[in-house]
């Protein structure tokens, strides 16, 4: 299936007093090339193997095939990911009829929060939250493939 | 789970005579990566998404994990996968307890045949039929995800 998303870079803390629950997400990589990404996701208790292609033009669009997995699994194959563990606490705020997914890096990415808000329809309007800073829809440098290997610390714009 | 498995060339056509079965084998790699291979498969009308890990030493033995897909699932996979597919005629042969399955490879790796045998353990005894060649087990460049990149025909030593 097609996934329409849009994310934002996080500019306060504030999305926690509306946050609604967490859950603590260790994933990786067994191809971070964005073509072709196939990322092993073990989230609370549960795993997930997920496949995405390239976004669009826009990067709004992108195809995203998922099958949950039993925790052992997900294990067995995180032990063959590429280097480069991402390592987040993910909260959700709502937002009118959507929900944000606020993810607050950890580890080599510490300091990055990200907000992410799946649409219906390329257009669709939404409610932009008080706290979201920066959209960064389509720049590559804030795939969580990418931040794997490319830590937001090595870059120079991030402050 | 681990898969113990042993390759061979093979020599002569006779192993035809033998097989009780074939099926039609198209496949590609998310990642052709032989220390986290990702393979798509389509056999029949049935898909599959295998993952194999680096084999160990001797080549004989490899972690492998396998879901079976819809045909529909496994097609939109099929798209996003690198440059090289693989189209081989897979043939079933009996040999004592063991079967033989032997790939007959179409397409960019044409006049190559490759005979395999699972065993149960690593110094199982198995019977070598006339028509079985030479062992390449844990010869890279036999691996399917290598020929999907570097077909047989370029190799200087196949004749």
């Amino acid at each position: 299936m097609q996934e329409i998303e849009r994310k934002f870079l996080v500019k306060s803390d504030d999305f926690k007093i509306d946050a609604f629950t967490y859950s603590e997400i260790k994933q990786g990589y067994l191809n971070s090339n964005p073509d072709r990404a196939v990322r092993i996701r073990i989230k609370n208790e549960e795993g997930y193997l997920t496949i995405k292609g390239r976004s669009n033009s826009s990067g709004t669009t992108r195809f995203e095939w998922e099958k949950q997995l039993s925790k052992e699994e997900a294990e067995a194959l995180f032990e063959l990911c590429e280097p480069g563990t991402i390592i987040k606490r993910r909260y959700l705020v709502k937002a009118g009829i959507h929900t944000y997914e606020v993810d607050v890096f950890e580890g080599e990415n510490k300091g990055l929060i990200l907000a992410e808000i799946e649409l219906n329809f390329e257009d669709e309007a939404f409610i932009k939250p008080l706290w979201l800073g920066e959209e960064v829809t389509g720049d590559n440098r804030y795939y969580n493939s990418q931040l794997s290997k490319n830590p937001i610390k090595a870059h120079s714009d991030f402050n």
